[in-house]
């Protein structure tokens, strides 16, 4: 209820971005401690000793989208824990059958719980309701967006399999567009050092902006003339580092092989119609040389594209990945909580590629809307409680500014920026977003000229270092 | 299963007046109590340690209608005590799906837990289920009947927010007729000494027997022409002490000024089509000199009539009024499994307003039957396990008696009873109904006297103190 | 995670014939031993103490189909123990909404709890569950199939109310055909020496397969003039000692009255229509002499084939029946998580009625497959999880062999058998399947000449004593 002044950061972990290297890392130790724990079968409760600190604390799983995996694992963590659970399954028996917007919801479930697990059918649902949480809330799974702690999955796996990540080869399989684990996928293996090889369904390649952000913001290059085929380069030199010490020596060279095989699912709930060529991984699939040695991931559910015939394969991971669901995000959930003495999350702000600019927010109803129509903020329920709000990213080469939607993540390229209070507006973006503690409250961005002009605002017409001082001089940008 | 001979009284909170006002201080104290505890961040299990003896405990949640507050604040209540749950929380997924009577489920499932909510689109349908269960059944809505705890969970907001109800005014706006909220709401503020201001959308009046309930047994006095609009005015004296001691001194007289406004959303589960002309809260509403210093509750979710932008209001209670629904229903639970020591309602049958007559009850198909069409007792499940079952209520002026069903608690005025002795029947029913302590298992209450006929009764031809005596003589009426 | 080298054996109950007659019988103590405790109200808890042992055991429900009792009593028996839920309770939020199989589901959430209990659809369900699970399953319901659990309700129930089965009648009324509850429920009488009164509705009839069982396999006898209609007479001796050891005097000879009369609704989820003469078991059917003294008996839900007026009949046992459950399923979980110190079902492979030969066992696409529509087998979504896998039945008189189904243990009486070695097929099935320690690998099933001729095989031309002798000279049968 009310939060004491100096209680911990409430964290939340809504993108895998949101937790810092270190951090996963520091996840994955617990993991294993716990997994050690759980497969001591001298100890009759099979229930972490050490956590009874924690004991009884309160998991809400909020679901708007089927789950058998991701909530149940979670209720298992939890139940290991020591922990008990709330659950609303079906928002068919919740109250949103009867109109109650998320962001409601959440505000009135954080009372109940002390953390909360929400899946969603909108891109960006988590972020809003981790807006409105007084609790850490987790993304289990937003619309085509991302799904955090499936990766933390996924990593671990690769963890107890591959000793190292960096410089390692992974395919990633299949609905590249819709399916939200590869999205925060992609992302992990570019911070960890690994080179990423797509191999996408016809139609079904990664987002635009995914694909735009491995390269701009990751440091992926693109190499279309692999020797396997298309592979993102990942630099030598990631930004922090890498996950895992000891490179693998093999008789291929490492250019040659694959370290493992993400396959994903065609995500039925979200396209109209299957591509007849969705592509399958079956035995003849694995017998090509260079996924000899390939470890086969999957997320699961999976609905035809991984024949069961590979399930006796020793290279079949993906029972053991779904298993691993319990140990990680037991971690996951005693770091959020800072159940364990000394471990928690709860200290720093944290998380992986922090903005250094401020966001642009302003009022729904006021200028530049976010362009993807899946997003949460164009959802009728939700109209109230969201606000027209974008992370402004500085791009190096070309030098430009972006929008990305604070929800959905999804990047504007194309835009002008109006001045409230000069009534002018302009392309030339860099002119006014150059001073980095500005707080953007004077302005408002627009599609395009014609919106601005409709909005009642001119084009700029005196544009140049003469107009920037003449405007340096006449306004104060308040902070 | 087996219950001992001397085992307690169990109690059972259908309607808000299942609990005398003594025994709602008594909630209220424990609740404080709860949330006292549930704000130590010192204790790490956020559970109240003096409840230990009432650990595991079950609480089973049967919910035949969608829920998300009532359902998961109940199981967190339970779980914050020491308890456990199980819950069925989608008809379409329980043996009601199979065609099972909720009087069967009920039988069935008291074996399995240690105390019920539920709730049910069927007015009436919580008194049925408690007449079939062994163990306490909560109310957790039924029908456009009563929500108990909602306003148990609203009278402690107000405490918390105004230190006395007595003399204070009330706004109730919106749906005032389906809203199973408003019903027991109004209930419990005529009994604390509130007055209540009605500001129905239109068309959402009070039901006309909440309403002549009020005047007739509440003894509220309706005055049109209060200075801000109709009110119901409570006596000075109410029928017991009023729940809060001091009375609140201000700038505008008590006559002029809201204490609270009580919104309430458009109940679309129930009627056909909203009303155009459904009242908004906003700003602007809250801006009248009359609400300066209104707390703004709301029992949620809202889907349109109380904007967003109150949130932000110093007013708005409501999202507290939704948190308060831990301790509060924690303190229920805990006083009717009788958990803490020398905390319980087991010791005494209790209540509000007990009826001073037996009930007449007859067989199914025999005579009259509640006028309520969406009363349990008209659910084809439930046709061979309910009763045509009536309070006898004695109406002071002008002198009269009606029948109040007992499962709805809807009224009926107008009537004839019919002695299966004689083959007569009569209007004239003080004549019949003047002995306290008969059961009036020889009568029979037909709707009018062509159904009466029909039945094969004749009009009672000789009417009169004379004939009245002849009865007597010729008579015995059982105990 | 991983088993360990000298785990128990993990135990499945999907069949009441998975438990031999001393295990039910294990059930039974310590079943009885739950219910003294949770009877004992001195104990506040109402948790059996000395279960501490398996406190925060983890129960998976996997529920594809509706149900009340069975999971609301699976899951407070699990609270009881000290245990804990997760709950699948619609496979509408579950990723079956996705089109996951059973096979990979239960794979997946056998890592996440202790035990499990499954329902579904499809017969034999649950015994594909059991081949694909790492922990104990129970099933919960499959299909037409059957629900072991309720029948050790049900066995309990009688126990408690007459001392002793063994040639004691016990009527059988209703939907025959459909209900899994009768199926489970005749194998248990015949076994502990009941005789069986079928009393179906026109057209729901004992499947054939369950009828020729009873006859061939628990030596049950048909008597169709036995004083009050038609019955299964057990032998005296039956083939493992009873579970009762009085027998029961009475006015009637034994021959006349009925012990027990055990009514089930019309499965209408399983038939299009119900039929109009479905029998009801009311106070005219229950004045019958032979029903005098005979409990009555309903796994519930009832849906007008047991007439409420009965509930007050000192007979009426069904609620009692439906309590048992919570002990009854405590005793049953405690025996195959072995909770118990020294009471474990895990020590032994267990079950009555062992097969004698090892099953045959080919691909699914090769040979005779299941001619049960509503087996698992024909699910699509299973179609790359099973095999076309049968028991190989020696009937004693006529001699011969038949195949049952693996899952749904239907029968198949009349097919040819191939020899993949010498490619031709023989309907003389004695002379291939004469060895006991034969895997027929080497053999293929096919549902009659044509089929195997199409799939390229000829008939046996030269058959008789001396082609088998060529033949055992020929040919070597791996094991």
């Amino acid at each position: 209820m009310n939060r004491a002044a100096k209680s911990p950061v409430t964290r939340h972990v809504v993108s895998i971005n949101d937790l810092s290297n270190p951090e996963i890392e520091q996840v994955f130790d617990l993991a294993q401690g716990f997994l050690d724990e759980l497969a001591d079968k001298s100890r009759p409760y099979r229930i972490a000793r050490s956590t009874d600190a924690g004991a009884r604390h309160i998991l809400a799983s909020l679901f708007y989208e089927p789950s058998t995996r991701t909530r149940l694992s979670f209720e298992s963590a939890m139940l290991r824990l020591g922990g008990e659970n709330i659950t609303s399954a079906d928002p068919n028996t919740s109250s949103a059958a009867k109109g109650e917007s998320l962001a409601d919801s959440v505000r009135v479930v954080s009372n109940y719980a002390d953390i909360m697990v929400i899946r969603h059918p909108r891109d960006g649902a988590a972020r809003l309701a981790a807006e409105y949480s007084s609790i850490p809330v987790i993304n289990g799974g937003d619309g085509s967006h991302e799904h955090p702690t499936q990766t933390l999955c996924d990593l671990f796996t690769l963890k107890t399999k591959k000793k190292n990540l960096r410089n390692l080869n992974v395919a990633i399989a299949g609905d590249l567009k819709g399916s939200r684990t590869v999205h925060s996928f992609v992302y992990a293996l570019a911070r960890f050092g690994a080179h990423i090889a797509p191999r996408p369904a016809p139609g079904m390649e990664l987002p635009a902006h995914v694909d735009k952000r491995l390269r701009e913001e990751f440091h992926c290059v693109m190499d279309p003339h692999a020797p396997f085929g298309a592979l993102y380069r990942t630099p030598d030199e990631p930004h922090q580092p890498a996950l895992f010490a000891e490179p693998e020596s093999d008789i291929l060279g490492r250019d040659e092989k694959m370290a493992a095989v993400y396959v994903t699912r065609f995500q039925k709930e979200r396209w109209a119609e299957k591509n007849q060529d969705y592509p399958t991984v079956d035995a003849d699939f694995l017998k090509r040389p260079e996924f000899l040695q390939a470890s086969v991931l999957h997320p699961l559910p999976r609905v035809g594209e991984l024949d069961a015939a590979v399930d006796s394969d020793s290279r079949a991971v993906y029972f053991q990945q779904a298993a691993y669901g319990v140990p990680v995000r037991m971690a996951l959930i005693a770091l959020l909580l800072g159940i364990r003495k000394g471990k928690s999350l709860r200290a720093v702000a944290g998380g992986f590629d922090k903005q250094r600019l401020p966001p642009y927010d302003q009022p729904r109803d006021e200028g530049l809307r976010c362009v993807n129509s899946n997003c949460i903020v164009h959802d009728s329920s939700e109209l109230p409680y969201v606000r027209n709000k974008f992370h402004v990213i500085k791009v190096a080469s070309p030098p430009a500014y972006k929008l990305r939607c604070a929800y959905c993540e999804t990047d504007i390229e194309q835009f002008v920026v109006a001045s409230k209070k000069h009534h002018w507006f302009t392309r030339e973006i860099a002119s006014l977003l150059h001073t980095d503690g500005q707080n953007f409250r004077e302005l408002l961005a627009f599609s395009d000229a014609s919106v601005a002009e409709k909005a009642g605002y001119r084009v700029r017409k005196h544009f140049g270092p003469h107009a920037e001082s003449a405007d340096a001089g006449t306004g104060t940008h308040g902070d």
